[in-house]
């Protein structure tokens, strides 16, 4: 007698980290980050359907575990992420993730994936398709500060989106900007390793800030931003950990994803809690201006929110619904009588007896 | 060449729902409800050290998804849950959960388990642990009205931990009743089913109510309710959803997990919302008291919370930590030099045109 196979409503595919880099790799990076702008601001579009919900984060002297869902009233998705600065001492991740998406309908799971990588895609394009709203037109020099995990993605998602052809990279580590220049050769960019912040801002249209520090840091001063930039600021993403000068967030028009979420995480968390801030669906829905002119300072105090998550898990659902070669877990339990679960292991041990 | 392996930090343990019924048979049902309710009353003696938020529901005309997340500042957990009694109709389970255990000083994952099995484990060991504190000296008769797939698990659960010897069995569909009966045949019990619920509390000391609609219900009218009894109400865990009539609550001492989850949950949600009642840690840490005579009606209104699950998933953990034989997942992506996820992707790329 053989073992009862786990039944099909048991099984849910996953998407290991192995399977994403394959995914990634057929689609190719550039076509992915277009493909999944294009979800991201189909779901901006529509944004008053959503079920929304600042994050829930648990913090820790050490960092903070995020649980950020969101549901459009048919799917359901969640991603759990964690953001630890010191974790790179211990050869970890800063940030790591994975998610589910569900369906609202039957409460069932329909996908569970890695999603430090995903993440890492769905960031990228999240900004790039903003700055396609809000950088100055013909923008063509990015200067990029910070070059950790997520700044390739988002050098490549600037040129795939926005048209950038030049990106300035600067870290405080010069080994990081080596990094990322070796792997932006060859992908159509011209590099420019720089050797400070204000030598990457010269020049430069977009201003890209990513970096890690959980606390207050300025690593754009007042003085280093001219007229007319967009500053796509990722970085600053919990209480208590910023990248601007406060001064400079006086003198930009601020745009942001959902503000009862910004206003505890983002750089407007060093501003009064009224202080005007535009949510980036308007712009996109043309129910608010976006850039106004060329001589404008637009800032995107982007700390990342769940619907993005949930488009780029409904990206990733679709994309896999030709895929033959998912690995399924046996993740729900799911007995012949539903409300059998009991008499389900009993008969299980039975069976494993008689086998 | 081969195809790099995944590192060891990318790997996370993981309990299919297979693993979880080998592991319920080897340990004993009985013995592992003991166990969990040792777990469950050591968290809540501790309950102060908890990070705690009410669950994170989206609700849906169907039915509801949460997420419970808590924290003790070492370990992280949170589960996935959800509740839809119509998926019954579907074959589906109303309940389906599955959960992670997280190390907070790296926010990384350490565990990932099916949860509808240890759901129904923990619900059970958690009601008998407060009944221990609650139910009249000497009980040894339970009525189980609703007859589902929780209802075993509390059977053996009262059992095990409180002596009962008697369970009177009632449910509005008497094959569930026939189901649960023949599950706990030989397990130890004087099984009674009952064709009425007026039937199934005769002579009970203890009342445990698990029914499933979504909507304001009546399981137990004021008439029916004698003094003296405990009332386990663990079926009311949505707003809208509740098993008992207001007048009972009136006339009841009410002890609750944590106020501000069960006042929008369970069965006080019919009360104000200043209405008097007492956290059952607090029971538990000798600083309130439980029953206080022979003639209370004790409620315990449970609509379970997020610190349960955490101690199933400590307790989960800790038995673990002997087996060899847990599949591992390919969770977190985990590149030679964190800083290089873009590189780790391209390396898999050169590897796999090699291979």
């Amino acid at each position: 007698m053989s073992l009862p196979l786990p039944g099909p409503m048991s099984l849910v595919p996953f998407v290991s980290v192995e399977t994403m880099m394959r995914i990634v790799l057929e689609q190719g990076v550039e076509r992915i980050l277009v493909d999944l702008a294009a979800y991201i601001e189909e779901d901006f579009l529509r944004w008053e359907q959503f079920d929304k919900t600042p994050r829930v984060a648990a913090h820790s002297p050490e960092g903070v575990i995020e649980l950020m869902p969101a549901s459009d009233g048919r799917s359901y998705g969640f991603k759990y992420v964690n953001g630890h600065p010191r974790n790179i001492r211990t050869g970890r991740q800063t940030v790591t993730a994975f998610g589910v998406l569900a369906d609202v309908e039957t409460g069932y799971p329909v996908l569970l994936t890695e999603m430090t990588i995903l993440t890492a895609l769905r960031t990228a394009a999240t900004s790039a398709v903003v700055a396609k709203h809000l950088a100055p037109k013909g923008a063509k020099v990015m200067a990029m500060i910070g070059n950790g995990a997520q700044s390739e993605f988002q050098c490549l998602a600037f040129k795939a989106i926005c048209g950038i052809d030049t990106v300035r990279l600067y870290d405080i580590d010069g080994k990081a900007t080596e990094k990322a220049a070796r792997n932006l050769a060859g992908k159509g960019l011209t590099v420019v390793p720089c050797a400070s912040a204000e030598q990457a801002i010269e020049g430069a249209q977009i201003i890209t800030t990513c970096t890690a520090d959980k606390q207050y840091a300025t690593i754009l001063g007042d003085n280093m931003v001219g007229s007319g930039v967009h500053i796509n600021a990722i970085g600053g993403d919990c209480p208590g950990k910023t990248e601007l000068h406060r001064d400079i967030l006086a003198r930009s028009e601020i745009f942001v994803e959902y503000p009862p979420q910004t206003r505890i995480e983002g750089e407007i968390q060093q501003l009064a809690p009224d202080h005007p801030v535009t949510e980036i669906w308007q712009v996109m829905a043309g129910k608010a201006p976006g850039r106004r002119d060329g001589t404008q300072i637009t800032l995107f105090d982007s700390v990342g929110f769940a619907t993005e998550d949930f488009s780029a898990l409904r990206y990733l659902r679709d994309i896999l619904a030709s895929r033959q070669d998912l690995q399924m877990l046996d993740l729900l339990a799911d007995p012949d009588d539903p409300r059998d679960l009991f008499g389900m292991i009993e008969r299980y041990g039975k069976a494993v007896e008689a086998a």
